[in-house]
């Protein structure tokens, strides 16, 4: 490597870096669920963390029509995950931090049979990525106790 | 009023009755903002109130354009209110109880320069109702810390 091209570089990486450290803070490229329509809110505090929960189309028109045991075949839902933090101008609020992820339960009685009808996936920027059998078993077996409301905590809130 | 119609309201009452607590309880009437897409979330500690921020189409595309400072003319964000509730299972996450309302920023910077541009209203139903300029001086008093994002206190969380 020659001088000039080393020191283009390093340039290149002092003047690069804290634009796109910016753009990962302030811009995760998000995937369909950022138009989907809300079903809930939640904070976790055993985790830190903040989320909204939305839905596709099919999940929205069940969770309103109240035909969601079971949710039907074609529902998905989207849980947008973010850490929490103080409201910087009001310390009492909690209000989302860094994205931490988006992740998704998505029905279809037949093909995840083995989890109650469910498939758990996550979205990696735009492309939402399906677990195996094996990485959805934690997953569900986390969404056990909700067997009476067809494995799903969110308990919609804008019918 | 005679035995007969009074047995009748009787009964009327206590058939009716928990058909329309149920109702109320899980079934208010929302306004527009219910098809609107997610600004935010957050949890308002001195307040027992967790809420879910939404706007029009016009703020949205402002939002994820970087274009806030300020929101254009057009602009509605929606901030739908609730009560704060432990998950019934999962008692580590706090999750929307009894709807409490919602209420709007209206942005037009004539119409309401007075407040910042900012007209305050409060669905009623399906209905918004916008404040008068009295009514509305709390409310612009209380977002005066904001005055750099253009009084509003969402941050938003879905560029």
């Amino acid at each position: 490597m020659n001088k000039t091209f080393f020191s283009s570089l390093c340039l290149a990486v002092a003047v690069l870096t804290p634009f796109n450290m910016a753009y990962a803070e302030t811009k995760p490229e998000h995937g369909e669920y950022r138009d989907w329509r809300l079903l809930g809110v939640s904070l976790r505090h055993d985790k830190n963390s903040i989320r909204a929960i939305v839905g596709n189309h099919v999940a929205i028109n069940a969770a309103r029509a109240g035909k969601i045991k079971p949710w039907p075949d074609g529902s998905i839902i989207a849980k947008i995950k973010w850490g929490e933090r103080k409201h910087p101008n009001w310390e009492q609020a909690t209000v989302p931090g860094e994205f931490t992820a988006a992740e998704a339960m998505v029905k279809d009685s037949k093909k995840y049979a083995e989890t109650g009808g469910w498939g758990f996936g996550i979205w990696e920027g735009k492309t939402l990525k399906m677990l195996d059998q094996e990485k959805s078993a934690p997953c569900f077996a986390c969404h056990l106790p909700m067997k009476d409301s067809d494995y799903v905590y969110t308990l919609p809130n804008l019918q």
